[in-house]
């Protein structure tokens, strides 16, 4: 696949082979993604896009498996993005996450990929965004992406999913109020997992107590479930389909207009940066990047007035 | 404080509030902080800056309290800066940490400040830049940074510090290959904490034979300490202290360089960014972020080809 033409070939075909190549393009910022993109604009939008998120041990990826597998047995395409923190201190447990999800990665009509978190400013939602086209393109009905939802650059991928489902587990306690801010504005959908331990329906009755506090138009459901045993998942599957309608409504496009506003900027921020480290910048009155971070460091300028010499101020 | 002067003023009389207002002003990006900045440039530098980042529950809030315990003695005006993750999901242990570094709080020679990980892109080492220079100014000789180091914003917030301590703990066994990788590359001085544990002395076995695979010039030394018990804080000093030494020669000013630069382009992004928003990037051509994000959300435009309307292409 040398040519976007050749891969929008192979996409048609429905090669697997041209859904990874799109996305590892888009990636490194080759310009082949968007032009696949700008070409096939118009068959964009069937996806519907679900993030999930919660804590380590929530059971997200055994969740994800099982609602992937029952969309399976309707032979619904799916796409699962593993959006993993590459960090020193989570990487062993999402790598046996990586191994559950692995036994769908043999069936034809799923497709998974797993993202870093490292890179640079604004590039792990771009890589994202990029991703999640190349998987609705490619004609998947439902995507997955998974976050642990620690930190901005995961909140921001968020934003960029139709809708957050949140995975609580029972036995949260006392805990649960100092999560509370946090979690009320990121959720769109709420289930309590492994709903067969004690205290689930607790979780569940604490949960919806703090979100009878807030006074948004969408008031999220809370479901409970068992992924493991593979049991509430056809309420859940309701509830998240509930609100995919309300996305559909004019609230909806208010969101992804506020999606796409963040999406844009971290493109432009990406693309200025290369402007400014390239010297192409027509902002730029002479003085480089690297000379200007020389003086800075060796404290014989202050970083603000380097910043006037790189960007005019406004 | 309503000027820069007088906060100037305020500051060179040892006066503590004068050193929050300035961070204040920094983190709400008040043009005020950069005239201070600017004008009491020469001041600067002459804080060694300690990041301390460890998996949660490694006790780096203990070590760092007990170090500066160790600088209290002599005398030495200490800050800390802890960078939290508000997240849902990390924020109750965190909040615990803070309660134990408050024993400090009452000490007229040691500055505390809490940053939230949350804002825009770039936000949060910018934010921890300017509090580190306010810091500077005050006349502390040494700032700790307090991370958890997940993510690209911690890893990001690291690169400004002089010295990164890697803070370990017993009993990791095998996880520690799996967090291979990600160390190694983050950490200046290891500690194993919490020596008085069990298994102890293999980690720190581990962590020197995995540091011994690396070719980098600088080899990080491991240390053993109880942060708890106040053991092995000195040689953990005399550690930091080489590193400081090694960081003051050529390939320490690379290393500041490249942190300079980081700081530069964040500050780039963060103008271009109001720019955008306002509309007054030179680069525009007429057409405004939020009527070209709407066009996008409703798929009649890609969002590349919106990008060039946005900013031309080099």
């Amino acid at each position: 696949m040398r040519s976007a033409e050749e891969l929008i070939d192979r996409l048609d075909a429905g090669e697997r082979r041209a859904v990874a190549r799109l996305i590892s393009w888009a990636e490194r910022g080759d310009p082949r993604a968007m032009e696949v993109i700008r070409a096939q604009r118009e068959r964009l939008g069937g996806a519907y896009i679900v993030g999930v998120t919660g804590a380590p041990g929530s059971g997200k990826s055994t969740l994800t498996n099982a609602l992937t597998r029952r969309l399976r047995e309707q032979d619904a395409k799916v796409g699962v993005i593993c959006v993993d923190p590459t960090s020193p201190f989570t990487g062993g447990a999402i790598l046996g996450d990586r191994v559950r999800m692995n036994e769908l990665a043999t069936d034809p009509g799923v497709f998974i990929r797993s993202m870093g978190t490292r890179g640079h400013l604004g590039g792990l939602s771009r890589a994202t965004s990029m991703a999640l086209r190349a998987l609705d393109l490619s004609g998947c009905e439902v995507i997955f992406v998974e976050t642990v939802g620690v930190g901005q650059s995961e909140v921001d991928v968020m934003r960029v999913c139709h809708t957050t489902l949140m995975v609580m587990v029972p036995g949260l306690g006392d805990d649960i109020q100092a999560i509370k801010a946090g979690v009320m504005e990121v959720g769109d959908v709420f289930v309590v997992n492994q709903a067969d331990r004690d205290g689930a329906r607790r979780t569940a009755r604490e949960v919806n107590a703090m979100l009878d506090l807030s006074h948004a138009e969408w008031r999220p459901p809370v479901t409970l479930a068992s992924a493991l045993k593979g049991e509430g998942l056809e309420a859940l599957w309701e509830a998240l389909e509930a609100h995919r309608g309300y996305m559909e409504g004019e609230r909806g496009l208010l969101r992804r207009v506020e999606s796409a506003e963040h999406e844009l900027l971290a493109l432009a921020q990406e693309r200025l940066t290369q402007h400014l480290k390239t010297g192409l910048a027509t902002h730029a009155q002479g003085a480089d990047l690297h000379s200007l971070a020389r003086q800075v460091a060796l404290n014989e300028l202050d970083p603000y007035s380097a910043l006037d010499q790189l960007i005019a101020p406004n």
